[in-house]
């Protein structure tokens, strides 16, 4: 039975499939089985999770969205959602407790026993963006001074067979960490070795305190997959796999894809956020950009007296003002990127500079030329008659667009790298200042243009 | 000496200070010194390169990017260039010879010894943006009728220590994968057991022609950190590491956001990238940007009757289309992302279409009711005077604004879903279509809701 035919059963309210799919079959992983309830509305889905035998429950909850695992622990016994809550690995129990605030959070904190409250409580104190909320606290340590075969001994006396026993670390008696040893190395040496004979020497580790992003970043140049992490003073409190910081970097790009397009970051999928807060996280940039953009409205009236003596001027705003903007968007983009990257810092401010100049003008030409021809062939195919004067006004837009286009690349170029000096994100802030300073200083342009070459013409 | 000092030195010639770090410190990781040689000019990262000792070398070129890989390839000896090429691992030898095209390719696949040459053969026959581009072809296999003792003694006089042995396959004699064992589980497990009683019998794997993206999917989707790959047959050839997917996730969002910022995707970063490179992959959006928005003049041509009587109008055309614009692209982005993250199918259209009018008009609403507010307190507070029908041209500058926003939104989102059920990708074409076609309609409405409103009183 696939998907589909399950989720259309689970919607009449027939839960049987769904049971048969989680426990008859073997090969069901449980994050199949949140998919499916993913795929079903909110009430629906919390009915069939409720459904599931209690074993069940607890690996498919790590696997749902934030937005059910509340539901769940909201509809259920005190003592089930204690239960579910205790029995998550230490990483997915402070993604939880992460994603809830104020009361909530107070509330589902008195649903842990004393060691997870704690724990959970002292990770909090992190800040939202750092490594530490991503740790699983799970971790296998050892003494550098026994033998391989005693190592292995004592992990399969103390350790739980889960994916934290990969990588072991070696420690010293106040939990500092000395190295990580993966544990494929235990099987692949003699066994009579001591564990401080097959170590490299080489250890990465991250700060509790580091951003998300530099641990992403850490994991990239270091080829990782898993990294131990440690307070200031070098001791070990947990470790970090890269698939939550795969997650993490997905969430980090997309919110900087939706900035880019001009809203603010969505908490939750598109299909899960709620109407009126779709229309508040937009309606925030638009009214931004709107009253930004006011400002052409005030700029043009300082033209009104030329665009009535030559109305044709007017039909070309709207080319030249999304020439501007579009060579600055280009711009923007690539520098922000560049500089998310690290592959550019404010410090090249210079070389992007010049760079962006020359980039703007030859870009510039390139329209401008086109601009030039467009008029050139309609006014003589009379597609449109632009007066005897044509060849002055296809001039006028020739210079305005290498300006334009010039001066768009290098706002586009700039803003973001002074924004970062001021320590405000580019990426959030860039799209609306170029946009709005472009277009209006466009208009400028343009018409300071058209006022010199068309003087004593039809101006 | 930190990294500055280091490149300092490396420019002026002396190299002596990066072989001091690369050798004298066994803390020293080859990304680090890759990083360094990031840092200077190509020719003198190249001459850095070859003053490194012959081990060393092999390690630093894996982590180096592509540009400076070729260069160091033609320029060092044929023995030389060989050696390192052979020695890669598979995965990182793929990754170079997929980056290079034509001619150059065949050269440099004269580098490689016969078994080396026909796996890269192999690998190479399938598509760009397939998991074989990315795998690594050496991996550990046992029996499932063995004990884990055999097994273990069997990795390790068979097994090199590398990270390809952190998980073991159980394959049937004709390679055919069964499951995978994290390699935790010999050690965690009593040594005279079968590696069939330890076998979990769920395994997920990947094939060999899925994309790249469906592989990033995959592993976030079951928090792998590696992931066997087969062909149809189930035959195992390979395992895909996600610190490698890492990468791949990372220019795939970098190609999106470039795309969206209407710059076609760079091949390699901005500052490497040659000024003219950067031309090309920007004026070719620019330019079709540019004809696409050379409708707006012909539009507005067609309304050149009532801009002359009523200049008034031609003042607020730049804050009407970059409204439509501004809703457009927030729209397009939001569906453009739910979609590339699979929480949206072409399939859902209709809930799309039906929110989107909501919002629209909403959003719409809240611009229009500025709009209106700007026009009054403008004219009684005499900032401008817009004649003595003032408040008809606050209305459809009201009705207009409502209109375009909606217009803008439907559009932008709609554009993206009917881009995707014709198989085209909707990141790449949806910006210019959106832009052009809510520039050009956006001023049709404008006028025509000014047509009525204005005709009988200043048109």
């Amino acid at each position: 039975m696939n998907l589909k035919e399950i989720s259309k059963k689970l919607i009449k309210g027939d839960f049987s499939s769904l049971l048969g799919f989680a426990n008859g079959n073997k090969n069901v992983h449980p994050s199949e089985v949140a998919k499916m309830l993913y795929s079903v509305p909110a009430d629906t889905a919390l009915k069939a999770f409720q459904s599931l035998p209690a074993n069940t429950q607890g690996k498919v909850f790590s696997y749902v969205d934030i937005l059910l695992q509340k539901d769940i622990v909201k509809h259920s016994t005190k003592q089930k959602a204690s239960h579910i809550l205790n029995e998550l690995s230490s990483d997915d129990r402070i993604a939880f407790y992460s994603s809830v605030k104020g009361v909530e959070r107070s509330s589902f904190l008195e649903l842990l026993n004393e060691k997870n409250k704690d724990a959970v409580h002292d990770i909090l104190g992190y800040p939202d963006n750092s490594v530490a909320r991503l740790i699983n606290t799970e971790f296998a340590t050892i003494d550098r001074e026994i033998t391989i075969a005693e190592a292995i001994e004592h992990l399969r006396k103390n350790h739980k067979d889960n994916e934290t026993a990969n990588v072991i670390y070696v420690v010293d008696k106040d939990g500092k960490l000395i190295d990580d040893i993966p544990v494929r190395r235990f099987i692949l040496n003699d066994p009579s070795k001591k564990v401080a004979d097959i170590l490299d020497g080489y250890c990465v580790s991250l700060k509790m305190t580091e951003t998300k992003e530099a641990a992403v970043a850490k994991f990239m140049e270091y080829d990782r997959v898993v990294l131990p992490v440690t307070n200031t003073d070098n001791v070990l409190l947990g470790v970090l796999t890269v698939d939550d910081v795969l997650d993490v970097a997905e969430q980090k790009y997309t919110k900087e894809i939706q900035n880019f397009g001009g809203v603010e970051g969505l908490d939750y999928p598109y299909v899960k956020t709620s109407f009126f807060a779709l229309i508040k996280k937009r309606a925030t940039w638009l009214i931004i950009l709107f009253v930004g953009e006011m400002f052409t409205a005030t700029a043009m009236g300082y033209f009104d007296a030329e665009i009535s003596k030559a109305v044709v001027l007017a039909l070309f705003v709207p080319l030249i003002i999304s020439s501007g903007g579009n060579s600055g968007s280009q711009a923007a983009t690539l520098i922000i990127r560049a500089m998310s990257l690290k592959e550019l810092t404010i410090k090249d401010w210079w070389f992007v500079m010049r760079r962006e100049i020359l980039s703007g003008l030859t870009l510039g030409f390139i329209l401008g030329t086109i601009g030039f021809i467009r008029i050139a062939v309609w006014q003589n195919l009379h597609l449109y008659n632009y007066g005897e004067h044509w060849a002055l006004l296809a001039t006028t837009i020739f210079l305005s667009l290498i300006g334009i286009v010039m001066w768009g690349t290098l706002s586009g170029s700039m803003i973001p790298i002074v924004l970062k000096k001021f320590n405000i994100d580019p990426a959030t802030s860039s799209a609306p200042l170029v946009a709005t300073l472009v277009d209006v200083t466009g208009l400028v342009i343009y018409f300071s243009i058209a006022a010199i070459i068309l003087k004593g013409t039809i101006l």
